[in-house]
């Protein structure tokens, strides 16, 4: 008595064909290699068969799992929405579905969230968390498992990365605030353990020094975190130096510049009448608040979207050499700079 | 020659425990039936040996993978990111780890993520996707699959939900109007095919027959879908009326209000001097836009922890009978609504 067939090998026998041609057309893969005639027939035929490749069972034999993970620092920043989904539709598109996972901003829940992606056996990272010196990205080095780094990046030049030239964003909001005629400007920076912390840092001062500009050091603050209540309680600082000299403030992310909008209100004081503020990543929403905020514009869909591709590679040939990829802001000059009264 | 020991038996070695009792304090589901003490010492020593216990192998023997699914159909409407960081951090407690995936409104998508989550056998699902009529919530049914709808809900109101009221969330913007001498109001609705889209709309339509006030309509606009760019559209249509007769509209979300202000400002008028503006969901950054926006605030977080412990409880106890939770929106007055003018 023959057993009656079912699963892969029922859907070769309907479809006529070698139960390794139903394998290589279940697998988004290896699809490709099919006619697309042929690829088509059997995906219906599974499909009216309600077969479901099990990528479990599938992840543990060829130890692929088409499961790639992301990890965000802050899921509430409108920043990571728009390049998850570039990475999702990206990696989507060849098969693989996409494990969000927000961190907070922390680093034990950084360890765990890798241990639980890894133990489930995730084909790659995608990491937009990576700290200068980065245990996460060490280990996935010694291990072997395909990252690339988004808008952060480590010290090591060798990781691959999709970031955006730091140095030159401040820059340009500095000149574009010297132009308004501002001589005396304030700067609200990121935590220094992250590259978007020093980057935009040495900007600020390497823009000042090119003007031969006086670097003052009470006018140079470094936050803990790039949050809206980092910024406000470093704008508040700020503000309440004793001659409070300064007509703007450069703000390293949109989310520091909002704490620098609090601040001042909380002060009575008008933005930009009063102090003007820059930002950086021009986030979604960044043209709504109240200014409409001057920001560097860095491109979402094209950072989520290369950092997909980068990964696809080296998920396909793990001994490829996949260069960085380094993208430039742009200014995007809105109501909350203007030139400075008296 | 005796193998050497290895994995969970080299901990059960070294704790001088039985490797029953090391199963139990790795896996969080049953590490408390052990005392506090031996836990420890247990994860302390599998911690020293970086040990990680597999839950792909461990999900094939037991059925359990810890991995829970949340659906969101659009991740760049600042309603979600906080209602998932609260799933998140209540199912992180319990030892799951939480699968993000953004369907972007399509039910296509939908299927095709539920089909990868599925194979990746999640324990439970969390789906803000909900549809009246939703083929997910069916199969699921159908599957024994633990789910709990966020946000919106079905038609059938014998699956588990975590909901607020939107006839009296509408009904509380629609009184907050007419106090402030509104008597001409337009609405800009969502959906009709989600319950959030139907229920805000009878919300309108109720509040206006129990002040005997006549329904306009073509002030009454459903849109396709909860966006901006819809919201916009909507507005449009209404300011391109004949007699541009009202003085205050109602929306269905606050993404549909961004729209209303979008359209308003292209038609050169002025919100809340000459059309007043309502939300609904009180996202985040709706009290920083311009103006700051009047809108029902809902309780994002006690959202993501009720409908994460909901979930806990039926994963559970698959045959508990698990009551939907409603939660009662507030009223927050802001900038964007104002006594009519003349």
């Amino acid at each position: 008595m023959t057993k009656p067939l079912s699963g892969i090998r029922l859907i070769a026998h309907r479809a006529g064909v070698h139960v390794s041609t139903v394998s290589r057309a279940l697998n988004p893969q290896t699809r490709s290699r099919l006619s697309h005639e042929v690829a088509t027939r059997i995906l219906k035929i599974a499909s009216d068969l309600s077969y479901t490749r099990n990528p479990l069972a599938f992840g543990l034999k060829t130890r692929r799992s088409f499961t790639v993970g992301v990890i965000v620092p802050d899921i509430t920043n409108p920043l990571f929405p728009p390049i998850v989904r570039a990475v999702e539709r990206t990696l989507g598109k060849e098969g693989y579905v996409t494990m969000l996972a927000d961190s907070g901003n922390n680093r034990e829940t950084e360890r765990a969230i890798l241990d639980s992606l890894q133990a489930r056996q995730v084909d790659g990272l995608i990491l937009a968390t990576a700290w200068l010196h980065d245990d996460i990205v060490t280990k996935c080095q010694k291990q072997n498992i395909p990252f690339v780094l988004v808008n952060r990046t480590v010290l090591d030049e060798g990781v691959t990365s999709v970031v955006t030239n730091d140095v030159y964003g401040i820059r340009l909001a500095v000149d574009h605030l010297l132009q308004l005629g501002h001589r005396k400007l304030a700067y609200v920076g990121g935590p220094l353990n992250t590259s978007t912390g020093t980057g935009r840092r040495s900007g600020f001062l390497a823009a000042l020094e090119a003007y031969r500009m006086t670097v003052r050091e009470k006018l140079v603050i470094d936050c803990a975190s790039f949050t809206v209540q980092d910024g406000a309680a470093a704008a508040r600082k700020l503000l309440g130096t004793a001659n409070r000299s300064f007509t703007a403030i450069v703000a390293a992310n949109d989310m520091l510049a909002l704490g620098c909008y609090d601040a001042l209100s909380e002060a009575g004081l008008n933005c930009p009448q009063d102090v003007s503020i820059t930002g950086y990543n021009d986030m979604p929403f960044a043209d709504r608040f109240n200014p409409p905020l001057t920001t560097l514009r860095i491109p979402h869909d094209q950072i989520g979207m290369q950092s997909g591709q980068l990964l696809l590679r080296m998920m396909r040939d793990p001994k490829a050499i996949v260069p960085s990829v380094h993208l430039e802001p742009l200014l995007v000059v809105r109501g909350s700079t203007a030139s400075p009264q008296k």
